[in-house]
């Protein structure tokens, strides 16, 4: 899996701030964003993320470049509605020798992972037939999940809150976690303080609302609600 | 492939045109719904359509039923962000015999069709095997882009002007376009007027706006702009 | 104010319980909407709530007329993206004899009430001055946000989960507070098991994230996340 | 009126590009990014803008300070939902000396222009008098809709193009019309390219689709279907 920040909104955390005060303020953006100090924005930020006032962190997004990643991942990925995404399309690309993906608990035992591997050249080899005699959007139909992928997604930052909220829990599936979790790595890079407690609340509150879900890291909230899921 | 509408906004007309009166009148909404004539009706609708005045429309909303259609597909389908969907999901249910989408360009051929069949077996044997000891959510990736699967999907009457526009165009994918039409089909049953210009714009205006990819079917517009894609 | 709720999904209990069903099942939503008994929706619904899935729940929608309400609110209203609106225009609708909202605070005391509605009669006014002069979209300049306006509304039921969450609070402010407790009794009559439960923390958990600006009427969680609040 | 272009995705062009690249080609967006030419940039948003094909201009954001515009103009704004906001709030911010909007047919007349400002200051005399009694969030009831505000805006490239077809159209109100003309000055200095073409179709295709209430600055689309419009 390759994830890399491709480019996002300069100053990120001075925009946020800047957006933030102007609702409280007789004070135009523009010079709040000029004027503020260092500590001001740290201040800002502090409270915003305290109070969960979370409107004004919509006005910064981060693009990703991502790479190594399953069509199952990227079918998952996609129902995340709030962000924008492009993906390498199998209908145009020619998949004459397709990477794949191959889940750990397969790769770990090795009669597993020889039939996984015969099993993707038994596909490579139909796919590359059916190529010769009809359209790559009607061949793929025999490509599998594991089927490597490439995207573009930007989010903002509020709709990344919400992605980490879920899918970097333990509970998300292994792959799109480990997608969620570098690109956190990448933002806290550029935004230490905005993605600080980004997270599922067992990281940012020390409770669990997951109920008989929970994989037990942290305590269970006395009320359990869940906390939304998508797929 | 089965499409069927499932359930729907009562009287959507009705309610598309109390929404559109609103705008433009000093009475409210409730007494509009309740006092319009049938021709009133008619007549809002009428200039509604002309006008390409559509916010209103946004206030239906139809869902839909849909099975026996490819994981392919369903990855097309979820990029339209202005709709809820359910899916049956492979990390739940178990897919000891699944069934497939094969594309029409395959199944005209003998040849290409027994080896598509061969194919889907060897994936099936493979994915049951993986089954024994490793979870669904991994067995999974091997499984193909053709496997069928179900869901529910609800649009409003304005995405699915969106939908129809792109998807019933020829140059849509062969059984993206088969789902869109049948939608439509379905629609057209609640909602004649609503959807009587509904679909790409060779039928709603008897020209082609895809430049050098089109079909053929209308004369070019003198500026070809396209009309957006997704995927 | 006036609120009804001007029509709805058919059955959208049903239609939720066989949406969420779908996820975790072979069988197809058509059957399981029909075939679904009056006790699995109970138990299905129960399970939803319990867990915090609230995807499945978007496939219904509830639109309201709303009357008798001032441009003040309606300019907060608005801010809910997730929903549909159609509102009387001041762009076309004249307001020679505008009807307006009184906040309590005023109503309650004599000498600002008859302030007010000198006001008010300054500006009418001023307004219908205008209007013989210039177009009713410039008159309306003059025009306060008092005034009242009409709207249809739709929204679906994740979206009033988060609209309750939000403006049932008694931190939202006096008029929008009003309106979506009257929009929660609206639903509620036609989907009590959805909305039993809806509202802000301290009816749904008892407890309060609102840290330092808690009303006090439920205990304070111990680390206080905020809400998330517009405008 | 005053509009600044706060910040903005850097090399929003190269960006945009590289999205658009990454879906017809086996290479990652990372590389991409790094290795298109200036000429190959050029070539790929002429080829966008010719097809119509948006989507990959989702992946840029331009956040504009707007000020001096009024609370007539920001109710129309927030309208525009696939778009981030921040403005200056009413209910915190107190307008003791409130700045007002005077639209140019007003201010045109003298005598109507006196009328406004007579207006205003009556309406500025009651809000002071109800501020010391009742709290902001029920004085500024009494508040016109000329009542300046001030805003943070985010849009994507794609939704910037939507707003710009309908806002800076002629038929759209004089004030929002002025704001969308001049984020549009605005965006093209930093993105010439993509948004050299955004606007009403008379600008972009010599052609009008309002039908009857086409302006007539470019002749009518034998076919005539309106744009879409909101409030």
């Amino acid at each position: 899996m390759y994830v890399r920040l491709l480019t996002h909104t300069p100053d990120p955390e001075r925009t946020v701030a800047a957006a933030a005060r102007l609702c409280y303020s007789a004070t135009g953006a523009a010079r709040l964003y000029e004027d503020l100090s260092v500590e001001q924005v740290d201040k800002l930020l502090a409270h915003l993320i305290e109070s969960g006032y979370e409107s004004p962190t919509e006005h910064v997004t981060f693009t990703f470049a991502i790479e190594g990643v399953s069509r199952s991942l990227s079918h998952q990925l996609v129902r995340h509605r709030i962000a924008s995404y492009s993906q390498q399309s199998q209908r145009y690309v020619r998949e004459q020798s397709f990477d794949y993906i191959i889940p750990p608990s397969v790769a770990a035992v090795p009669a597993l992972k020889a039939r996984f591997h015969t099993t993707m050249a038994t596909i490579q080899n139909a796919y590359n037939e059916l190529l010769k005699a009809v359209p790559a959007e009607d061949a793929r139909y025999v490509l599998p999940n594991a089927c490597e992928t490439k995207l573009v997604a930007t989010f903002n930052c509020r709709s990344l809150y919400n992605f980490f909220r879920l899918r970097c829990c333990r509970r998300a599936q292994w792959e799109i976690r480990a997608l969620a979790c570098a690109m956190r790595e990448e933002v806290r890079r550029v935004a230490p303080r905005l993605f600080a407690l980004a997270g599922p609340s067992c990281e940012t509150e020390g409770i669990c609302y997951e109920g008989r879900f929970s994989c037990g890291r942290a305590p269970l909230a006395s009320h359990s609600r869940g906390q939304g899921r998508e797929e």
